[in-house]
């Protein structure tokens, strides 16, 4: 097996590492220095661009940060469609606009290579352990020619479309529902801490009651703990639901309680806590309320 | 063991019937007399007026529909205080205000009568089956008094606090999230639908993913079935969310995500949907967006 991975920050370096740890012959490409030699050092070759990963690779993955540097890396200059063999297949994990998406299988099959649209879920550590979530949309194709490479790299599989683009609007709703749930969790606990019930009492009655979501239950914790180092940012969240809001703008779906999240999060980021955890609206909140949250836990 | 029931609709007949099912006297009251009929042919034994169930109880569960109406039955003409003997306990679950639950140790301490302020969670099937949770805050020795009902009645109690008012304030704390949740998952599916994602495979994805939350897993499978029959009413949701909305604006904590999603409840009983299952939010997003829901099974 025979893969490329281009864009290795947080999660392209976990899902490197795990190919490698699985005997994969890993090419990476990423435009920090560091994050190659880091790479290098687990094992991976170092290419001097995504066309020399595409010339090694039958598979590649990109896991870069949006669609403008997705453009960037297979489309521009010494891009993964100057290096890569016909019958290759591009897996394009980056969470992006269907609009980009959707035309992708066609722009690629000009040079007769394959494409997935494939936004991945899970965090870093999912991504090196081989348990991340994908959502994957292409012709069947595509799907077989990559398979070894997605059953390496995911845990969980869901088929959603034939067609790419329909993987970008199904992270795009998961990620509509989850904001809002976040910010709905964040809202309720300084509503509560506001109305001078406990912190920790208010988390366990949720969790075990009609209130309770993935979001309250996962980053709630850290808003008890006081803990704000960033696992996911406030700044990417708040990019990801006005890529949801200009989709359903586009696409005529009013999205008005995705509109409020939003601002509760460009709010937070005002506040100057944008590269922490996006648990971290909590302290938006909080601030508006005057109320105090949870100071962080003596390490 | 010997206990007292007033307001026997759903929830208030579930929790007759398990106090029966479980050996305990019950007298039960309520303005409906086909609901008496339905107690009484259960083995309750019908009172004319609350204070007759007081004198008979030592316990009373007060399960009326709102804050007006504890009132009445509480403290109106031959009310529960007109009947009670000293020590005995009422265990008002209703979901008020907590400028209503609060006061009432104190007002009913007056009477020599102990009070716990213990809204319900779980709807009226784990009513029946004793199942349901309780948000209980009181007094530690009203706690003690009704011991015996509150773990025949519940299969989870949180001991929210002492003073009555934090039973409310925790349940609106709660239905506040769940009420966003509810409809985000609504507004997500349809969002989903008007990009042309198929609705199971949404429901599926999110299910696994950061999107997931209590509200979306109970509810969406209703709507993709197309069964609106009320479980939990949009003019209740409705009813609850002003609720959480007027008791923040009272302690000044704003609720911008839960204004949004409460007129999201307001336009769906505009559409006519009030007295159909809370799920009908997506009525109210589909007719917006243009899009079909799925039909109701045929049966």
């Amino acid at each position: 097996m025979r893969a490329g991975v281009i864009g290795i920050g947080a999660m392209g370096m976990g899902v490197a590492k795990r190919l490698l740890a699985r005997g994969c012959a890993v090419s990476v490409r990423d435009v920090r220095r560091e994050a190659e030699e880091e790479a290098r050092a687990a094992g991976a070759a170092v290419c001097a661009a995504p066309a020399e990963v595409a010339a090694a690779c039958p598979v590649v993955v990109t896991l870069v940060v949006d669609a403008r540097q997705t453009e960037e890396v297979v489309f521009g200059p010494r891009g993964v469609v100057e290096g890569m063999a016909p019958g290759g297949v591009l897996v394009m994990c980056s969470t992006v606009s269907p609009e980009f998406s959707g035309p992708l299988a066609a722009r690629l099959g000009r040079h007769g290579i394959l494409a997935l649209d494939a936004p991945v879920s899970g965090g870093p550590a999912r991504a090196l352990d081989g348990t991340m979530s994908m959502m994957i949309a292409g012709a069947p194709a595509a799907y077989d020619a990559a398979r070894a490479v997605l059953e390496a790299i995911s845990g969980r599989r869901f088929h959603v479309g034939t067609r790419t683009g329909d993987g970008s609007r199904m992270k795009l709703v998961n990620n509509l529902m989850a904001g809002i749930n976040l910010a709905a969790a964040c809202e309720g606990l300084v509503f509560g801490l506001k109305l001078g019930l406990d912190p920790r009492t208010i988390l366990e009655v949720v969790s075990a009651s009609s209130g309770a979501s993935w979001a309250a239950g996962d980053r709630l914790p850290r808003v008890l703990a006081g803990d704000y180092s960033p696992r996911a940012a406030v700044d990417i969240l708040a990019k990801d639901l006005g890529l949801a809001l200009e989709t359903g703008a586009a696409a005529r779906a009013a999205l008005p309680i995705g509109a409020a999240a939003r601002q509760s999060f460009i709010a937070t980021a005002a506040l100057g806590h944008g590269q922490e955890d996006d648990a971290a609206v909590a302290k938006y909140y909080a601030r508006v309320a005057g109320v105090a949250l949870p100071a962080p836990e003596r390490r």
